[in-house]
């Protein structure tokens, strides 16, 4: 017997799974039983920001796991001060601490109840092209479909559109237009919607999962302002950007703009342990030294995961990973992934910054209909997983998600590597151009 | 400066804490860096069900993170597929198949998204006297005061009184008589709302941090028999009971029952890697092999909490860890409270199973007026205060919470160990006393 069989597994229809057993890895490779490696474009789900088997990193942890794996957050830790420690000397000002979680999606329940408990509002804004996890609250601010199956329309969220020039809600030519105009739909949302109803406004300093969506400059700024002019908590999800993914520390840093709260999870120990975040700004921890925080979990600020975002956090700055992954972006991802393009008709779009990046494949340039409807049945994805499937069969691990062939390795990964795994996707481009008529 | 001081606490006032800071730990004890050492009454938060630093646990980490720390969901992991094996091995019949999760919240909110997708109803019961955890879902089912910060009326949750004999919701006087109120009661609250609307109830097997409740025989299997009549999906919320703490692998055990969804964590690797996740049902894994599972999250089935479980259950099967729980209860705990109850006044109610005890301390044993209110104020709260420090300066490591001293150590705690910890808490019930007119 297969022992996957047994693990419920996510996002997906139950049962016998055609997927590599994965026991060991290496920097950008992993390996199965059999010694078959392959080469890690996905960094698993966008996580792995310094690769696989770190030596500071597990080093960290095995220190830690011989000196005290576990502690309740009531007691204190050294290791989980010395975490805050470093992620409040990178983060963006006035975000002096840290509440701890074990993951994206209890970042952002936690920042919510904050934002909702400052201001007593009880709405909050998200964009239509986002994800923000699976619990409740999460993802009813999710806007993109993943919401759909578990929406009772009951968490108070709003959704709005974010600019992203190259199927704009707008109409616009240039990425100034398109900046300019989301923030006129902003605030008009904002204005009809009721300012003194709207708690917070939660956003990806970069689009994800929902599509790797750089905002044009001046975007962040912009909503930094509306909700400055209307009361409104300003909630950064970094979740999947923060802590080196876009080339530098924070997607904010890009704008030069602080949110009030952050929310942080997968790069800040690459995922070793499981471990997520809020950074708190000093007014709203302010507010919670005259009332208590109500909401906790058991292992909020984990020594072990804490150990683990000491080691990473501690060789991203030894390795000075952010400006590495700005240069992975500038020199090598983005030069060579627009030359793909040129190659292949399937490509509609490239897009991205640092080390996250996305093909958007699509039947005609010129409609932009994307070359897999969006929620694509078994039979209408099939053009999706060939691509996939000649990507493994060459030892690539992709990361596809929708019409999109995301380009996400570690982001130490060598140019040796880096151009090994581009030369395969260009192989499996072939397969998607194949299915154009 | 204190490290500690920058991070947000969960359940707290921030600011600066007067608690110690501990750096290792060995069984029942933990010590802070000038060598003091703390006997721990509490596991943590109930989590440590083997105590710290258990070899076989430690071991099993260290040989994971030097293999593989980490594996996203969509690929195959050879320790989280044996972590499933064990898991369901010992778990009540027809539940098959396990979803991980980081958490308890997280297993909570998962169980409830597929009872609402397996039946097609929108409303959860839940009991006034239960936590659930604090993302969304969890904190509007969670019963207690807790929820009220939180509370946006927004779940579809409906609370109802669970059997409780020492403060009776039906005037009970008998065992029998409160198990045969509460699950008249519970009839009529799923009458009165309509069966129709409600997708599942969800219930600690035995009420944790609201109580320590111990059900009276039969009364489980009432609510297995309620939920099969009307349809609703039974989900047993075994984070803090699961995994040997009652003496039994699950709560549910002493029932002879096995409900539709089991929500579990800590226990399952004594909480030295985030880990929990649901046993799923064999009738709704087959619904999701027709359908896909719309949610997941980036860390299910982390390999290194899941090798962390493989460690600990392989523990406690070596060690036969329920029989020594129920020992532990039968023999050592249960005997000794009921004698310190004798000798001070302050207590009004000794209640447990296993390894998991309550003191519930009143001001006067007829009126069973409560030793502080319910969400007292600082003020108020000073006698529950006092004996927390009380045993703190003799060195133990109590777990004080409302008007209660639950006694919670590891559930391999040497009976020397327990003897000197019953000691500390005799003499920290003086100060209890103290407080009575
Ligand atoms: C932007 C963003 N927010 C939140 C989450 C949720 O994080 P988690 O899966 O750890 O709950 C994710 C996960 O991919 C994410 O990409
Ligand atoms: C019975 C019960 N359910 C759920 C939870 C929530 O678990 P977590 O704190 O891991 O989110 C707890 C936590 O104490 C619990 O005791």
């Amino acid at each position: 017997m297969n022992l996957d069989d047994l693990v419920f597994h996510p996002w997906t229809v139950q049962g016998p799974r055609e997927v590599p057993t994965l026991i060991g890895g290496s920097g950008s490779h992993v390996f199965d039983a059999d010694g078959r490696r392959y080469l890690d474009f996905s960094s698993q789900l966008v996580f792995t920001n310094l690769g696989h088997q770190h030596p500071r990193i597990v080093a960290a942890i095995k220190e830690q796991a011989d000196r005290l794996c576990t502690l309740a957050p009531g007691l204190a830790s050294d290791v989980r001060g010395e975490a805050a420690r470093l992620i409040v000397e990178v983060a963006p000002e006035h975000l002096g601490h840290v509440l701890f979680t074990t993951g994206g999606t209890e970042a952002i329940e936690h920042a919510v109840r904050m934002a909702r408990l400052y201001t007593g509002r009880p709405k909050v804004l998200a964009a239509y092209r986002s994800y923000h996890g699976s619990t409740s609250t999460s993802i009813h601010l999710t806007g993109d479909p993943r919401r759909w199956a578990s929406d009772t329309g009951a968490a108070g969220a709003v959704h709005f559109f974010g600019p992203f020039l190259y199927r704009s809600a707008f109409g616009s030519r240039t990425p100034e237009e398109e900046c300019e105009r989301a923030l006129a739909h902003l605030g008009q949302v904002i204005l009809l919607e009721g300012p003194s109803t709207i708690a917070g406004l939660v956003l990806e300093s970069v689009i994800g999962s929902s599509g790797v969506i750089v905002p044009p400059p001046g975007y962040l700024r912009g909503v930094r302002e509306l909700c400055d002019r209307h009361g409104i908590v300003y909630i950064a999800d970094e979740v999947m950007v923060g802590f080196c993914r876009t080339g530098a520390w924070f997607g904010v840093d890009h704008d030069g703009v602080a949110p009030d709260l952050l929310a942080f999870a997968k790069g800040v120990n690459s995922g070793y342990v499981p471990l997520g975040g809020v950074l708190v700004s000093d007014a709203i921890y302010d507010m919670f030294t005259k009332r208590p925080y109500p909401a906790g979990m058991t292992y909020s600020g984990h020594p072990l995961a804490c150990a683990a975002a000491v080691g990473a956090i501690t060789a991203m700055h030894e390795e000075d990973t952010a400006a590495a992954a700005a240069r992975l972006g500038a020199d090598v991802l983005g030069p060579a992934l627009r030359k793909l393009a040129e190659n292949h008709e399937s490509v509609g779009d490239v897009r991205g910054i640092g080390g996250l990046w996305s093909l958007e494949l699509v039947r005609d340039r010129q409609t932009k209909e994307p070359l897999v409807p969006a929620g694509a049945s078994p039979a209408d994805n099939a053009p999706m997983v060939a691509v996939a499937k000649a990507c493994l069969k060459r030892g690539l691990l992709p990361l596809v998600q929708g019409n999109r062939v995301n380009v996400a390795p570690p982001l130490n990964v060598t140019d040796t590597d880096a151009a090994a795994g581009l030369a395969i996707l260009d192989e499996a481009l072939s397969v998607a151009d194949a299915y154009l008529s």
